[in-house]
């Protein structure tokens, strides 16, 4: 086979998550008709970002130093801290630019079934987190499906002990949403939530 | 910022076609969780196929050799030229198992609204091959839109004077496919190229 190294990329290209083995192949030959310098580019940019980047000691976001943007940020309220399932909710979250407070990512959430209990996930850094900071209040931000809300009940269980203020995000019909396409559970929950006006 | 790798690769990865910001975000934080050396395999495997992978002078298909597989394959039958827009068409053809003739790649179709005339695809390099060569066919393979059509008639008149038979994949009604969801061209060629059974 005189194309190996043309093989050899498009398998490694399908090994990527939702990467098929025709976007594979389109992907490879579209890189073989790159200039070199941008597939050199990406080349490393792949490899700078597995080796510099690591999770941050005290909240487990991404970070390359020692310390994560929003830890080591003296602007942020280390009185609030939000508990989020893993490093790509905190950039969702901060997305919306308006939570001053910091984060706390689990690496995953509880999960029997795939054998993931607690001590698998971040839970003890929290409570140790909790108990010898400065937070007032924690957030439970774990997504609300079955291994999400059961984390969430796990760990306010294991945080009323400390008597620090444990609150869950709130469900119900999201804005621009429409009662027709919203799901039972959703509508029961916003109904259940409701607030006066 | 303390991820700046990170947003690089997002950014590099978001430049490949069909991979949109959100996709290269979902990779970016894959690929940071992946063990270093299949990182490492990835990103060298993009440089080798990138460096190694050079056109075959003959017949303008990929490869890693002076000659491409095809090319430089005895058994492969000199007599017939199969030309295609690109190199990816080869291995689309290759997939039947059926053709054993050998190719002829444009890299690209007339398209005088793009500015890509007859000079600017390997249509001068096909008359040479076929002038000095054992070709007594050419089929003419280029798709069934308005570019390929009018390179492949803009060949078949260069060919002409050559003597050498031309020929055009036939179009048709697909296996499989169903009367109601094929357009007229489709539908007239059908009917117009009808063989007796």
């Amino acid at each position: 086979m005189s194309t190996r190294s043309l093989e050899n990329l498009t398998a490694r290209l399908n090994r990527l998550p939702g990467i098929g083995i025709k976007t594979a192949q389109r992907l490879a030959y579209h890189i073989l008709a790159l200039p070199e310098e941008d597939v050199e580019g990406l080349s490393s940019a792949l490899l700078d970002a597995r080796r510099r980047i690591h999770y941050c000691p005290v909240c487990g976001n991404f970070t390359e130093e020692e310390l994560c943007d929003i830890c080591s940020d003296p602007k942020r309220d280390p009185s609030v801290i939000c508990v989020v399932k893993d490093a790509r909710d905190v950039s969702y979250l901060e997305r919306m630019r308006e939570y001053r407070g910091l984060y706390h990512v689990l690496g995953g959430t509880l999960s029997p079934m795939d054998g993931v209990g607690p001590e698998d996930i971040r839970i003890n850094e929290l409570i140790e987190r909790v108990r010898g900071g400065k937070a007032a209040e924690v957030i439970l931000a774990t997504n609300p499906d079955v291994e999400g809300e059961a984390t969430a009940s796990y760990i306010a269980k294991q945080l009323k002990p400390l008597g620090v203020k444990t609150t869950r995000i709130a469900h119900g019909i999201p804005i621009g949403g429409n009662l027709e396409f919203v799901d039972e559970i959703t509508l029961f929950k916003a109904i259940e939530n409701r607030r006066e006006v």
